[in-house]
């Protein structure tokens, strides 16, 4: 237990297992929230959540080295934990859980938890590690919290669907909750990663939630997926500094749509460039 | 609940959670022996081991798809389900849990556990599949009857450093217990494939467990390791129809001794064919 924070907090496996296991024995449920701290108003919104569905809430702290590849932002990843506990208390999470690296993958740690299915495409075609860290750390992270519901963000939509896939595969015994995607004013899906944009990037990026709702909404009239697609891309292309894809697909398998118009309820995905920041968005769309 | 079978039966997960959930809330302890059934007195010895660990015992029958390469023998491999649970009964064991293969691997089914570490080499050179397949059902098993501890036989010796090292990585709260090689009068090491055996194959198979321990014994007198398994290669290579491996291994580790002579516990592993019939065995040296 850290004492110099305004909630309760864990650091270990053993500490946080007695707090969750003397809940249980009174009968208690436990709801989860996990994330990697620099928390904003999204975060507050899954926890929010959380609260709804069980009658004790843990959110966890941990930048999970093994969903970062080599390159990417794994170090410059913002650290805000004292931040993060006074937030968790204002929105009345009742354990922080705040591992540290060595308690999550001490030496000799050898395991891999690899989810196929959902996991196929979109973000692995450009982060082939991510979802196998997700994976192993999300597995982790349940057996050591043992919640009965845990919420995950649609803002990382792919993410959520393997959660999903890998909690029932593996039977986790924890019912995934998503929590809808949190936007700024002009509808820039609130992010961490948010604060590495430049003042004139942050004015651009609204152009990535802007385009995926126009297109929902051309979809959902009955336009082409081909052609509708098509022009997405190139709108993306002059607006952003990189593309990695803007796709269409079945909101609850990521299978690629098989018809040509809109036939089932989709999902609308980008991610983007702007400068070194890369920024990720999704949307409904459903057929009238 | 099957009421055909001598034991308490479970065949699904619900069922099986019901009864040791019940269980735990009365202060039990939960010791588990997973097993493909075609049990045998070594089965029967696990059994013993877990009575003397927990209060309750669980024993799984579940022939493993997942552990079976194309060509292998999955489909012979034998199923004797009643047999099985009368011995269960007669053990002592307090449940026994059959589920059935879409219980465990649902339509959509799509992930994988990879164990680095132990898995590396010997029984991975030749079946590249196997403990991907191994630690996958473990965990679900652990996760489905959430045992405090689970022992496994040291005749899979390097199954069981995989299982250490899975069950220590995922944090799935199950203690790890081994249980000693058991062997029929002439030595060979009991295992539910020894009944593929011809009667000539049979009178053979001996010479394996003769081969390992003359060979611990030799390196136990302080015999040069490299040329005391180039002789036990020879021998078996000239007592067997196929020789996949003769090894000595870090017990602990099972990594390569790094001396010329025995310098800590290791394991003597072997695994040969005779006609069809693929059977491992081990045995430990230690320095004097």
């Amino acid at each position: 237990m850290n004492q110099d924070f305004p909630i309760p907090t864990a650091h270990t496996v053993a500490d946080l297992r007695a707090i969750v296991s003397g809940w249980k024995a009174a009968g208690e449920t436990v709801g989860f929230v996990p994330t990697m701290g620099a928390l904003h108003a999204g975060h507050v919104s899954l926890i929010d959540i959380a609260k709804t569905r069980a009658t004790k809430t843990v959110a966890s702290v941990f930048v999970n080295p093994k969903q970062f590849a080599p390159g990417e932002d794994f170090g410059a990843y913002p650290r805000t934990l004292p931040d993060d506990a006074r937030k968790l208390a204002e929105a009345g999470c009742d354990l922080l859980y705040a591992p540290n690296g060595p308690e999550m993958y001490p030496d000799g740690f050898a395991s891999t938890i690899h989810v196929g299915g959902p996991s196929e495409g979109l973000e692995t075609d450009f982060r082939s590690h991510f979802f196998d860290g997700v994976a192993t750390v999300v597995t982790k992270l349940f057996t050591q919290v043992r919640p009965d519901i845990a919420v995950f963000g649609e803002k990382d939509y792919q993410q959520l669907l393997v959660v999903k896939r890998l909690a029932a595969d593996l039977d986790l015994g924890v019912e995934i909750i998503p929590g809808p995607v949190m936007r700024e004013a002009d509808g820039l899906a609130m992010s961490s990663r948010n604060v590495y944009l430049s003042v004139e990037d942050r004015v651009r990026a609204v152009r990535l939630n802007a385009l995926l709702f126009a297109c929902a909404e051309a979809l959902e009239k009955g336009e082409l997926i081909a052609a509708t697609l098509k022009t997405a891309r190139m709108v993306a292309e002059s607006a952003f500094d990189m593309v990695d894809y803007v796709e269409v697909r079945c909101a609850k398998t990521l299978a690629p749509l098989p018809g040509p118009v809109l036939d089932r309820p989709a999902r609308l995905l980008a991610a983007v460039k702007l400068g070194t920041t890369r920024l990720i968005d999704n949307v409904a769309a459903n057929p009238a």
